[in-house]
């Protein structure tokens, strides 16, 4: 069967007869009246991911969560999660999930931007917040709103799902010195990331995961980012390259997402629809805790185990940098209305709430912290 | 069918045609009797708060979660909230809680520090972690296991329930030029940080948060610390004092609680237990957003409208504060086996995380951010 024909049906499927996909046994509360009471009704989803199977923290996460939901849901709601093209490629879960052939799946938002850059602002962008900061976006600062009536196009409803925090800024056999030290370097880079690249003179490679090694140690490639040390290290970039740049400009702090097919949802008894944002804040709350603390005693390793040296990017390597992401971003603002839009928050926002962090967190680490 | 063979026969089908699976969404397993089904039993709770009724952030914090868990139980736990003093004096809540005359509350370590200085480390220490770094060690470095233990002695059961981020510095009517300045100052600052002020020669007074303002427009006190532009401006202390000072090296991440009666969480079914841990997470991912977002507007309605100066702390001042903090810290460390056992696993968590929060978060402030 063709896959769009496929998805055409489980969608009308869906549509005409959802409650026959599962049979209704009522407890005796459900006879009760009470308006959100849970009935012994059993739901069975299966959640895909973008990342491989099992794969460290991002994969965890999602593991996490099905546990979390079947616990809180006494079972009534079992999600069964997928690794990346264990069910579908995994740039194909988003349009998935949106036709409600899987009822979830996480990820992080930029695997969208080809559907519209607007999308951008909800993962990362290059010298944008970073994870307190686009967290107080989301939640205190009506980011949230955006986001879902950005996906509500798309039948979905996202929940943030974790942060990387601010990222490592790639593994280098050059060294950067200057903004010239970008000119013809070859680099695995996506994204708005890869667009900075190449307005600094620099070529933005793709390659899948399983090839940035091999591409980096045969010369390829002269440089590629990919997360932070905990991961960075399981690939081991610090064996074949001479430089591990910081900090990463390209992802300061890149949130994770959980979305989820909105009629499958809203579907869901109230108390199971509120149980799923529970599941996905504590899961949200560990992604960056469990990154911080493997990343710490992974660039430890690193440093023992590793020919190789931790350089930070030059001062005013990141300023002409900055200047070339603000015209990306500008591009990317200057999409659609929608794109607009969400930058105009975004952007708001981020001016509000510098100078308090500046005050604040810039103090932590300056002057604070021991 | 019984739920083994069902589960069988779904691996199969999935391993043969996972594509089989979209349509099936069984209810048999409803009878297996799966160990935590939900019961229609109704649990009623009291929920002790140690700030006045309806406190923005906080208070509002403790509604939110009572909604949350009445949506995700379907009503089966509802929980009232009283404000501090409503039932039992608000330094009370450990006592009533603990003895089971209300079921929980919520709080901050530090209240209840005269019971064992090892309930610092759970609020905030002086010049110790911020908000990032403490919930990197609660959830990926074993300090909520630390704090399980040190609260299952009293019959609890903690968990984070939001963090205020790097406080203000406090508001001073005298400037704060070197060390010599804190000599004589009578500052309203409790805890840790009023210990470290007196070892610079100032004193420290303890005031009830309703005479705050007078003592300080009376010249009572010449400083007074409270929380940060939000609450500050509520306050009013921005019309009275000439200097809101920056950094609040005395409580560089203060970690807000929860904590429930231990055997009352234990008699909750399963599945209401761990409802009770989202919740909670919902509220502890809420709250620093929250903060985060209305200091960022309450600083620049304070720049608009205050007759005032913020003023950073000159680094020499806050180094010398750092070397009396580490006598302080020392000390509670020094007091009991626990409050060691803590502080060393605090202590080494800080120092492996810092190297990488320096790489990633200090560059991001420092050459990233706009």
């Amino acid at each position: 069967m063709k896959r769009k024909s496929f998805l055409k049906k489980v969608a009308i499927a869906s549509a005409i007869a959802p409650i026959a996909l599962t049979t209704s046994c009522r407890s005796e509360e459900a006879e009760s009246g009470a308006p959100n009471i849970q009935t012994s009704k059993k739901y069975r989803w299966k959640m895909l991911t973008t990342w491989p199977p099992k794969f460290p923290v991002l994969g965890e996460g999602a593991e996490l969560f099905s546990k979390l939901v079947s616990e809180m849901s006494a079972g009534r709601l079992e999600i069964k999660v997928f690794g990346g093209g264990e069910l579908v490629p995994a740039l194909e879960a988003f349009d998935a999930v949106s036709a409600g052939m899987a009822e979830c799946s996480s990820s992080a938002a930029y695997y969208w931007a080809g559907k519209s850059p607007a999308f951008q602002f909800f993962a990362t962008v290059p010298f944008g917040m970073n994870a307190q900061q686009v967290n107080a976006w989301l939640k205190g600062g009506g980011g949230q709103k955006l986001w879902d009536e950005l996906y509500a196009n798309y039948n979905l409803k996202p929940f943030a799902f974790g942060n990387s925090g601010v990222q490592a800024g790639g593994w280098y056999n050059r060294e950067i010195n200057s903004i010239a030290d970008f000119k013809g370097l070859k680099m695995r880079i996506p994204g708005l990331g890869g667009k900075v690249l190449e307005k600094a003179g620099g070529t933005a490679v793709l390659s899948a995961g399983g090839e940035i090694y091999t591409n980096l140690e045969r010369g390829v490639i002269d440089a590629t980012e990919w997360i932070g040390p905990y991961h960075d290290y399981k690939m081991g970039f610090h064996k074949i390259a001479k430089y591990c740049y910081f900090p990463g400009w390209h992802e300061p702090g890149t949130v994770l997402e959980l979305f989820i097919n909105k009629k499958k949802l809203e579907s869901l008894p109230t108390d199971l629809q509120r149980i799923v944002e529970g599941a996905a804040a504590i899961v949200h709350d560990w992604v960056l805790a469990e990154f911080d603390a493997q990343n710490g005693i992974y660039l430890q390793k690193m440093k023992e185990e590793g020919n190789m040296e931790f350089r930070q990017f030059p001062d005013e390597v990141l300023q002409q940098m900055r200047t070339f992401a603000n015209e990306v971003v500008t591009e990317v603002a200057d999409a659609n209305p929608m794109s607009k839009k969400i930058f105009e928050s975004y952007d708001k926002f981020r001016k509000q709430i510098t100078p308090w962090s500046n005050m604040t967190e810039k103090a932590f680490y300056n002057q604070l912290q021991q």
